[in-house]
């Protein structure tokens, strides 16, 4: 995930937050201390962030080598999320190249949805699921700004699910079957990354990630002891402060006007959500291990016959 | 909130979240230092802090003096929600001495919800609100354990508000009128308290108190930045493990066995907020600040109207 | 400690850090929110922490009520350390008038350091000590900024002690009785206040606040399980952002330029704490409990002995 | 650097703590959230943080899969120093094999310091240096506990080096030479990991964590906005609570206890780090980059000078 149409050295203000961190994303560390994002956001599946790591920091030193005060970075924002039951995930078959070739095809422009990319081998509440995005246009005391929300989203048991607060889960068939060396609350996990060009300082940014959890809770989400909920926020705003050799001029919104950013966040959250869910296809994956795509029919009479549904 | 039979210096292990920090609740620093909670939790308006504060201290001084080993303890647990709509905040009318009376009068049995106790002036999603409680029983590896949650609610805005998954607010009528002179944020904030005899260390119970948000979520609360919604959990096994002079025998729960613990903690959440607010009655406060109740036949029809009242 | 020449209501940037939390700092959750410091950092002693929240939002209702946006700041950082070896603790001497008298005469100018305000009753390495205050003036690409520590001390055991890297504290005569209802970890806790003018934002004042505990450590400190060390900074710069209704211009130093504002903070932590145990003098406290202040010519031999006097 | 004679899946309680955060210790996040640290710890350079991550999922499940729950960790904790200028580091010569090769050759006994394993092109105060160790026993109520501290010391400015409290630095001759391509702060970052058997709960490690800090502050450093300086602690006792179906027995030192382990810490980071630096020699890396080692015969006369060379 670049981002957007920034250099290679334009770092970006960002902050984190863990709701349950039985995950990984690398590079928290600096991102809290610095209050910078200095490069990419990688995600991919738990046994690949070894690779992706060392394909971006490879990348990297391919480019053009440190910028003009010598400095590059070299801790990178690498996540993943567990795809054991429809992946191979022990063959290990991301390699540092791939990391590579992806971050060499980004482009700006409308996001692929459900199993591409790390969300291939994904699944929600026992449905596959996978990529998801959205995003909300708000106003800001005259000002439009927006904020955009994607998940790889891989949490969830079927009866937890809820689809605008309409409790579909329940009354959805047919769940996977599991094998026995699958780890018991292996089904879970989330990623999030909510970029905004709101301009926020890295400690409202930690404020915006914080607020993702709420956008899994309305989805039915409960935090699994298994998952990797962990997200991570930034703003393309105050483009070249972090590259400043001085006192640098920054832009910032007060925090009694950021009530919109936030229920934005919650929103995107919820919607980036059911979105990769819908997008999901039945699959069979590895070893034959077969998952169900989300049954549109069922779950829009299920809406309808609560009220959600817009005429 | 006395921490039902434990004994005056039995301390419990004790773990806190603050989901949005724009309130108080004293005493946090030592609880995720030490991992104990020392003494009661009390819940009062925010300019009556500092009153109950010294309040815990001289009713502790009071008491027998410090235990066996001459210790006591002196950094009290305070929290507060902001009821300057309907009480006269600036009078200052909680006293020390009210803080002891408080202590000495707690029971163990029912809690009474709604508008008692901190819970006098506050207010949810624009209805007259303040204290609730529920509980949930779950079994553990064949081990019952309860965990219940007590929270003086004083946050939402009305479109908000959500019952059982269906967007009730915008359909409610008549909202309060605020006076010039009050904080535009200032209809905000949530404490919740969590007790649970499962035995979890304190950073389980941090675990704990951070799904407190995921209830939070569902009634449909999205932590505004005017909302001060900070959480405490504690457990009263490990009975005297606090007060060793060595090395302590205590038991524990392992992680992967947690989840129910997790979903009742959302669930209790949930249910105590609108548990709140459905024992919030139509009330005229300070300077004839008038608040409404849930209107409990619209509620009822609207949850009907989408399919979610049993039959 | 009013923040200089800043006016009521204009808020700096700020951030906290709890080196060891057996101790209390109230107003912090919404400082590390926010990151700002929205009133004056008062410092008492444990008992006292409730008088002085009360008086200090007293006083703040007092002056001229909410600001333009109908907001006051009602969540005061009050910080406290234990002085119930000289003072009479449990006496409540302490009222919130008092709190409200402090602030009406806070000057700007020298601050009067050892025994004095909230430093009365307090100890250092079981020596009379209490407050104590250094600065630096720093370059930074041509700026000189100035950065002050005020230290509130009361921590360390006599053979801690190090002035100048040298253990002093082995070689000094004369320890306090304490008496058995004495807590066995209460001669401890040191609070700081970090002002600076150098423009940072609230996520790199965490980073200053933090580096507090590198200059407690070179005086001998280890943070006892006893001791409240919690740590504020907060800058000057960026005036009257905090009160902006819309995007704010805002300047802040790069990170990669900040080494020396740590230095400065690790060095004039440690000064503050020898200069108030230099200031302390032999005291006489409540129940005749006597304690000793440092003696300067056998401090200045030890440490002529070791090299470590100018010449 | 495996731990002790634990079995494969016998995970110990642990706990983090990030002075500085300009660096990598992957895994971080489950640590914190579960309070267990579940394999290996691997210290590495900047650049192999990815094939080491990647090298230890692969001899983890080369083992023996997942244990009898059907678990295995995913999630290893690889922490990094930055080795530029002595290391070809952009040649990315450690390979995932060369992990799996040294878990297997991992045994217990004395540790090697100074200029091997990952500390190999490790610098501090410009001077050689790499991994150091020192450890400590102490007595709590008549049990005796021993506590040890492992370093990969790669950071400080000669002029900061103060060895037993006496400011060796300023008079040691000969600084390394830099050339532009290295990033301003490059010869930064320490990583400590201590280990104990006294039975410390998670909270409890963390606060041992935290405390490694005190220990850096004394040998000059002061947590460059360049270091990565990040430190875990883990306790060996409470075998098998981890794997436990249900309620596990554990034992507990008590918070008041625990002022020897604490100090205990400060002296043996403090210890480790001067080890390092006394095990350096003068060496030649890539591209003819060369380094000092420490100069034994000037630091001893330093200290003699200044008294502090036992007769």
């Amino acid at each position: 995930l670049p981002r957007g149409d920034k250099t290679l050295d334009d770092r970006v203000f960002a902050g984190v937050f863990s709701l349950n961190g039985n995950g990984e994303m690398t590079g928290t560390h600096w991102v809290e201390e610095s209050g910078y994002l200095e490069g990419p956001v990688m995600i991919t599946n738990t046994h690949s962030v070894g690779a992706v790591h060392e394909g971006v920091i490879k990348w990297r030193v391919a480019q053009d080598g440190p910028d003009a005060t010598g400095y590059w970075w070299s801790l990178p924002v690498v996540a993943e999320t567990w795809d054991g039951h429809l992946n191979d995930i022990n063959g290990f078959h991301v390699r540092p190249a791939h990391a590579g070739k992806a971050l060499d095809a980004a482009t700006s422009g409308p996001v692929a949805e459900g199993g591409v990319g790390g969300g291939t081998g994904m699944m929600c509440f026992e449905l596959k699921c996978g990529i998801g995005t959205a995003s909300r246009l708000v106003d800001i005391g005259g000002n439009a700004y927006r904020l955009g929300v994607l998940v790889q989203a891989n949490f969830g048991v079927r009866a937890e699910l809820r689809i605008a607060g309409v409790p579909v889960g329940p009354s959805m068939p047919g769940v996977p079957v599991y094998t026995d060396d699958e780890p018991p609350d292996g089904n879970s996990s989330i990623i999030a990354v909510v970029a905004t060009d709101a301009p926020l300082l890295p400690h409202q940014l930690d404020r915006i990630a914080r607020r993702v959890s709420l956008g899994v809770a309305r989805t039915g989400g409960i935090a699994h002891n298994g998952s990797g909920d962990i997200f991570i926020a930034f703003s393309t705003a105050n483009e070249g402060a972090g590259r400043s050799q001085g006192d640098a001029a920054i832009r910032s919104l007060p925090n009694h006007t950021l009530d919109p950013l936030f229920e934005a966040t919650v929103q995107a959250t919820e919607e980036a959500i059911i979105n990769a869910l819908v997008a999901g296809r039945d699959m069979t994956g590895d070893r034959g291990h077969a998952v169900s795509g989300l049954d549109h029919e069922r779950a829009r009479a299920l809406l309808d016959k609560h009220g959600r549904l817009e005429p």
